[in-house]
């Protein structure tokens, strides 16, 4: 059987399950959403597991073990970004099915039961939370992002009850950490870095704490040919020697990434000096204290910058979200599991977020990343190869065959 | 006579001839226009001088000389941006009536003739050209302007000729060089280098000439996340690195300044890397010379960062307007008049442009600016001081009676 040939056909069925045909449009509790979980039924009925959607809309394949078991769970979403890939989330279903099968298939009972959970929301496109599905596991759900409404004005709670979903019993779905062995999410890299290292799979090491900080610099406009160049307080200029220091910097610690992704100038005016620059700085780091080291030493940059310009200047955090390490003893097992099929497999942190940062509270959590081309992702562009999703495959039911209870 | 409290009280009553009361707001061709032109003849009645508007709707105010004698003109234009201030344009004509008035009531009988000319528009607000009353006199009127709208679709032409103009028989204007000594215009400095020197008024040495540039630079997006910080192309750090060094770079330069006032980011998203970055960058200078120097070290400057950053470059002239000298001769007369009242005042160059900048092609220029309050103009908050325009109406006093024909 040729398992990766099978995932890309299935993902090519799937994707029809889609808004337009730009690329794939799905989001959750939508006529396209219950479409996929059709198809979703059939690839797990194909690989033998009992299936129910839960209260808070994630459809659940179980391979039962023996009586008493505790569970593994595999995982991955549903959804997409607007004119998104066929990659991104649902290829973590598929792989998750295909590997049960691979081992149905090859005879192989496993000491301990499985499930494969496809998610509904993770992209938090059609409303302003996501997440909804791991965190009701981890039993971290809060009720109150229920009242939250799509662009319609339809609230979370309508859409997910009319979509068979249960929002007043999500809370209960909370599962027992000690029967919860742990947690796998095999998802696209969308980064350039298994492809730069010619290798198709990739151990993810953690999942990046980010946070995001409002940058300001204040100087004073005036008439670009009437002040001298020495009478100048220019906020673009400040804002310029920022951008270059705090890249150049960035580069120089591991595992951490600065963006300086979004700046607005004020007045913007081809002969006005610049007045005053507001931009965001985004740093996401594997290690928390990396991360609030490089802010403070972002904060020390934009004072140095503010004496020596003489422009006011500021910096504000306005979002943060703790990293969420990898479990160690997953990410072993994951590597003796891909030794023999991809030896060349490189540890890496993700940069993006995933379901698996919410599934950390409930149980140990491990990824594999999947090379993707050019690194590209949340576009119809989006690709990755039948080769490195059977790699992938056969590395997940290698995992699995070796986990001990 | 208090003639600086004269010019002060003159300037707050023509500031009445305005659309709103939110500063001055008085475009060419309009009842506020019509209006001005009414106070200011009563202007050019108390100095005695002969009165008619031109073809091209500037109203002249002539002092006879001698039979056969040149004739000096002193010039400026009456309308201003909107919500702009009492002084820029008009109190160059207020300053100008004055000096001639203060001339007659002192029993001075100059060995020329003398014009005081009010042009009708020099801002180019309302329509997307400007100078026509200088160019007019010069001889490098274009017709062809004469088509262009307002924003209501009303050409020049039709503006012009319901104003009492006639549009025919403006190229019949050109006055003779031989028969034009010279051209004096007396304007608020819109800067802050007078303020800071302490001195009232400024000897101008030419008006800059100008230069307008786009700068793209151009590398790939990527995800704020995925993306590892030695794996980026990011078009803002490169735009970065230019713009600061542009900007120390011109520090150095004398009498030139460089300006990036304008700058467009895509896709602007706080976690994703900058792709391109549009800015505009604007270089004004004396000496034209200096001026292109300054653009080459500017393209050595991107081509660097291009190599260094891996990113694409362009640059590319959208604008010139070359330099005006002022005439040495006048300049050198202008600092024997105001040596007296004015010893501290300084030659500097004009880095915004005047109606002096057309009447160049006519005959020799000159400047004088006042010192106007924080540097500020084309707001309602312009103030030049009753002292500092006293100063400078007893200058230009001073500069007619000394000069010889």
């Amino acid at each position: 059987m040729n398992w990766g040939q099978l995932a890309t056909d299935r993902l090519s069925g799937i994707a029809k399950c889609s808004v337009d045909t730009v690329g794939v449009t799905r989001f959750p509790f939508t006529p396209q959403h219950a479409a996929a979980l059709d198809v979703i039924r059939s690839w797990m009925s194909q690989a033998g597991l009992q299936m129910h959607m839960d209260a808070a809309g994630t459809l659940i394949g179980r391979k039962q073990g023996p009586e008493g078991a505790p569970t593994f769970l595999i995982g991955s979403h549903q959804d997409s970004v607007r004119n998104g890939g066929r990659y991104d989330g649902i290829m973590g279903v598929v792989i998750g099915c295909l590997a049960l099968e691979k081992l149905a298939a090859d005879g192989v009972e496993l000491p301990f039961s499985v499930e494969i959970l496809a998610f509904a929301d993770e992209e938090g496109v059609r409303f302003p939370t996501a997440l909804m599905g791991p965190r009701a596991l981890a039993g971290t759900f809060d009720p109150n992002v229920l009242a939250m409404t799509d662009s319609d004005g339809v609230s979370l709670r309508d859409a997910l009850a009319g979509f068979g979903g249960e929002p007043d019993r999500i809370t209960s779905l909370a599962r027992d950490p000690a029967r919860t062995l742990g947690y796998l999410e095999v998802h696209i890299e969308q980064g350039p870095v298994l492809e730069a290292q010619d290798t198709a799979l990739g151990l993810v090491t953690g999942i990046c704490g980010i946070e995001r900080n409002t940058v300001t610099f204040t100087g004073d406009t005036g008439h670009a040919g009437t002040v001298p160049m020495d009478r100048r307080r220019d906020a673009l200029v400040a804002a310029s020697d920022f951008i270059s220091t705090i890249h150049d910097a960035a580069k120089k610690v591991a595992d951490l990434r600065a963006t300086i992704g979004a700046l607005s100038l004020h007045p913007n005016v081809v002969n006005a000096i610049p007045r005053a620059v507001e931009l965001t700085l985004e740093i996401r780091a594997l290690n928390d204290t990396v991360r609030h080291d490089f802010a403070r030493f972002a904060r020390s940059v934009g004072a140095d910058i503010s004496d020596s310009r003489h422009v006011g200047f500021t910096l504000e955090r306005t979002y943060e979200q703790p990293a969420v390490p990898c479990s160690g003893d997953l990410i072993d097992a994951l590597s003796v599991a891909t030794e023999a099929i991809c030896p060349t497999a490189p540890r890496l942190p993700s940069g993006a977020t995933h379901d698996a940062s919410a599934m950390a509270d409930l149980c140990p959590i491990s990824m594999l990343f999947v090379r993707c081309k050019d690194g590209v992702s949340h576009k119809p562009e989006e690709f990755a190869t039948s080769d490195d999703m059977g790699v992938a495959i056969q590395s997940v039911a290698a995992f699995l065959r070796a986990l001990e209870v």
